[in-house]
């Protein structure tokens, strides 16, 4: 099962991409787009483009056409900066909501930089808030009276591993936590229902499975009914009520503009709604089942045919995202001999050999034959030969 | 005098651009270099840009390139987020630097994104501190013993008045304060010598006279000898000593590494580092010189034949940066009709026409041809006519 989107992408020749989970590769569109801004936009229009070219607009609209693949309602979520400045002002908002509770809940699966982000806002805090990080299958258990947020990826970075997100919601509002849900391993890659979800909180990056480039803006989703509530604690002029009014002190923006800081970036924004072209006509379903469909053809193979490799993700598809993970103690090795050969997966240590399944661009055919290249490495030991290694990667 | 780079932008036909304090034209080598980097390194090399490409490293390799226009040594510049982010993260440290110390000194006329984020930074750390702003003149007598830090941007965003670094600098640092400067309208404006400032740092954005594009990243200089002592509060990966490691907690890296925050903007930053090139063999000397003899035409030329319109300016250029404002009643009104005529400067309330003198891009004929129309505006009074008004902008 595939979708007919691969037309859409610029791949390399003889390159199979597994590695979509990292980076997303070249829409077509995005090379023209990007051109109209610099030569027909920024070029022609210079300091006017903010108004006439929409570049003002942009982190709201655009970020609509990412809230659509996210289940969150139009108007509740904006783009710009990185995902971890989005875990900061999330995280900073649900500990004021919450003011008598001092306690972050999260788990060892999420990706280091959120746990990073808290500690960090908990130094500005000062002493009294703590980060509690549990294993995942603990932390339904670990949301006691004293957690102010539960932060958790829902999709672990390495081995795809699932949270329950309906479940671990409601156990922490039943608690009287404050639910934020980083979605990086989740938009354009699983179905994600925030506003059915009930949490308070969303954010993620765009450039993994919604193929924005390098350096795509970072989302925040604010659940509507508390987006007034919040008073930002990185309160640039852009998140202010009248930005070109130059008031003396912060007021915030209305609803979900308060989440916005700085001056956003219109090349990157650009890039990323042409690749949101895409997705139209699309649904997430159908790009699910197909993920489904191809990462089930992937395992059965390849426990098949390489065995030594034992499965690192759920066996269970309900339970993985949209990328498979497998062990093998010379992963590292393993996969750089699979790069030299064209299949570009990634590696995460200790010994993880990952590959996103993206079904816009890939299909059955480069499944088989991304196996039938791994295979041959697995059984030539090839990861045991120095001159059949990729050069080192950072991913 | 005008320096022989206009050649190196594209500028639109009949247009004087007047407003490159705002948001730099277009060079023309910025469409090649991020076309080389989308189709040739992002589409072709995929996830592995990040080291072939040297992707990851940018933040830090363009920095120095910035870091030369204003005297900072090499590696004591990096660049990414915005320029609001930057000032969160240079006073966060440094009122870590001063734990006995609950004042951050500011001015009436600091860009008010500067103080907004004061306020939200005040907010995270608790009641404790205060934001204390006085008028530009009297800054140096409000550097009291109860001052942590004191936040100025060198050139006023309305008036082009300039602080006297040196002075306040060794004011500060008498008075055991630490010193953050924001550069924003100095960098590529005028001489800047970071490093033999004293001060402790200095943010500011890319998009003004250095000609990024719209949401170039910004950058944040620390002096030297403190950088390893700093903790940073918006600790994210790519600031972490070893981000592919994947540690649970956060170790700072090395040097001004640890100023990064998330994934840097990779076609932003490439799109900067072409329009860098049109400072290839300049010297800020050159630049300032040019500047300033074309300010002084243009001031001599507007008094002389603007009757109506009054100087909001310093007129000794030794206390002005690279920009000339007037005062008008109905300045908003004719700053519009003279856009409508292709002299495209701005407005700041109440009544402040604000013209970028840009020498890269502006010659002695070019400002002569703006007194043209500014006088045909004025003496016309096309400012009472709405038919020769141009659409509202966001500046």
């Amino acid at each position: 099962m595939s979708l007919p989107r691969k037309h859409l992408f610029d791949l390399p020749e003889n390159v199979i991409y597994l590695d979509g989970n990292s980076l997303g590769p070249l829409p077509r569109a995005v090379p023209d787009r990007v051109n109209k801004v610099m030569r027909g936009e920024w070029g022609e229009h210079l300091i006017t483009g903010w108004n006439v070219d929409g570049w003002m607009a942009a982190p709201v609209t655009v970020a609509d056409r990412v809230g659509r693949l996210i289940g969150a309602a139009p108007g509740t979520t904006v783009l710009g900066d990185t995902l971890s400045i989005k875990v900061y002002q999330a995280l900073s908002a649900a500990l004021a909501m919450r003011p008598d509770r001092h306690v972050i809940l999260s788990d060892t699966g999420n990706f280091p930089s959120d746990l990073y982000m808290a500690e960090g806002l908990i130094r500005t805090l000062g002493q009294a808030h703590e980060l509690r990080t549990v294993a995942p299958e603990e932390v339904e258990a670990a949301i006691t009276g004293d957690v102010a947020a539960v932060m958790l990826t829902e999709v672990d970075y390495r081995t795809g591993r699932r949270h329950d997100v309906t479940r671990i919601t409601q156990a922490a509002q039943d608690a009287g936590a404050v639910m934020i849900w980083d979605l990086a391993h989740c938009a354009g890659a699983i179905e994600v229902d925030f506003a059915g979800s009930g949490a308070e909180f969303a954010v993620g990056c765009t450039y993994k499975y919604l193929n924005g480039g390098p350096g795509a803006p970072a989302f925040i989703t604010v659940r509507p009914d508390i987006i007034d509530s919040i008073d930002p604690v990185l309160s640039g002029w852009l998140g202010h009520d009248a930005p070109f009014a130059f008031e003396p002190s912060y007021r915030p923006g209305a609803g979900i503009e308060r989440m916005r800081v700085g001056t956003p970036p219109i090349l990157q924004i650009a890039a990323l709604d042409a690749a949101l072209d895409v997705w139209d006509g699309l649904e997430m379903a159908e790009v699910r089942a197909a993920s489904v469909a191809l990462s089930e053809l992937f395992i059965a193979q390849v426990e098949a045919r390489c065995p030594d490799l034992t499965l690192a993700s759920p066996r269970d598809p309900e339970k993985r995202g949209s990328q498979v993970a497998f062990r093998f103690d010379h992963g590292y090795a393993a996969m750089q001999a699979l790069i030299a050969r064209g299949v570009i997966g990634d590696f995460r240590a200790p010994d993880i050999m990952r590959f996103g399944i993206t079904p816009l661009y890939l299909d059955e055919g480069d499944i088989l034959r991304a196996v039938d290249e791994l295979e041959d490495v697995m059984s030539n030991r090839l990861w045991d030969n120095p001159a059949h290694q990729a050069r080192q990667r950072v991913t």
